[in-house]
């Protein structure tokens, strides 16, 4: 059974996995709680991309069970907090996401920033925190791999990339797992698409892995390759060797 | 009253001070909880430097009060664990300091590890955490000090630095600290002094301000300088006005 800690805010699956992969999902899900409401969306949005990234949750449960790795995932939609940006971001409840307005978010005072940033940001953050501090007392140094997804078209554009690697201050991982992307699979793989650290996305692994060192990727998916179930498992099995072998790469690599 | 959370591995004076210092005190007490022992140490190695920070906690508490800071202080020696170091460091859970074995920290147990690391590493750093966001959340720029003390003497050598000011990855603030000091106090002020970011010292600082670009200083004072509680409060006195002076010069600077 997952534990539901801290009321909810944070689910961690598979807290004592033997592997060094501690994987991510801050956008699994976009569950409204009664809590906060529907932020004034419709059910379209609260649909849409903007709420959640669709397929990577599916797709990071099946990283999970190929590389033993514990799952630390959010339970609530990312435009109430956005758990992958510090408090301050604008970006952490946003007013206006792509071509959505977000009236739930508009003027919000400082107490609600401050109840929401309790209620989801803290207990998340530290959720993660304690999956790596328990790995690194124990002797077991850790991956740190964040999953995401993203919209195929955007602003009106269409986006060819479908595997973006993207990296915070050491680009070591990230190269060598686009090295095997491109080796070993038909998909368009860019480093740093469709954004990257300069544009703020990059925070849990700001917070996590650069601080002591940790080998570290957020990888982003094109949504409309993991639609299905069957299509998140199917990722899964072809992403999750190339991760052990960028890894040895990365690792041997002086 | 300070606020006891987590089963006392930490204590938070002043959670909901106004202003935007928020101090760290990790070496603020040689008390050795039951549940770890002594370590094997006698009365003399627990009341020396290697079990604590001697003379910070006041004068930390000091400049809280000038400053309406929040402080988030320690409560347990440094020896059973190092909160300005992460799990996997040597020095978290030291078997030597200095002159000074440390018997009861050989050959620990990967579960020992893990244990300490839960009662006292991570409460600690979620507490920090939250005093943080919780002030991003509201719009108050935080700026973080944390509050140490070093020996006159270390293996047998005299040291002739007073005030150390250590930076992690921005020097900005620490340099403005040095030059203020340097004009306003007779002190012997040195940068990145006893020791620097490269020995491993700025762990806090790597974990709390670095990631989102906060103001921060790790400042080390001589402990014979701060040897009585009136000598740590003039010493807050003097310093704390050098803070502000210093980070009014660091945000005007371009």
């Amino acid at each position: 059974m997952p534990d539901r800690a801290a009321g909810h805010a944070v689910i961690v699956e598979g807290a004592e996995a033997p592997g060094r992969f501690v994987l991510v999902c801050e956008h699994a899900s976009n569950h409204f709680p009664a809590r906060w409401g529907d932020l004034g969306l419709d059910a379209a949005a609260r649909a849409a991309h903007i709420a959640w990234d669709p397929g990577a949750l599916g797709l990071a449960q099946g990283l999970a069970a190929h590389l033993d790795a514990v799952l630390v995932r959010a339970t609530t939609s990312r435009v109430i907090y956005d758990l992958n940006r510090p408090p301050h971001a604008p970006g952490a409840m946003p007013v206006r996401s792509e071509i959505y307005d977000i009236p739930g978010n508009h003027a919000l005072p400082a107490t609600e920033r401050r109840a929401r940033t309790e209620a989801l940001y803290l207990p998340f953050h530290a959720a993660l925190d304690a999956q790596i501090a328990r790995r690194l007392a124990q002797g077991i140094a850790p991956v740190l791999v964040t999953v995401h997804s993203f919209t195929p078209v955007f602003n009106g554009v269409a986006r060819a990339v479908e595997l973006g690697v993207i990296h915070d201050a050491d680009p070591r991982y990230a190269k060598a797992i686009a090295a095997e992307a491109r080796a070993q699979t038909g998909l368009n793989v860019q480093i740093n698409a469709p954004y990257s650290a300069a544009d703020g996305v990059t925070h849990t692994l700001a917070r996590h892995a650069t601080p002591i060192g940790l080998p570290h990727v957020m990888l982003e998916l094109r949504n409309d390759l993991i639609a299905t179930p069957a299509a998140q498992q199917a990722m899964a099995t072809q992403l999750a060797p190339l991760l052990r072998a960028a890894l040895t790469r990365t690792e041997e690599t002086p």
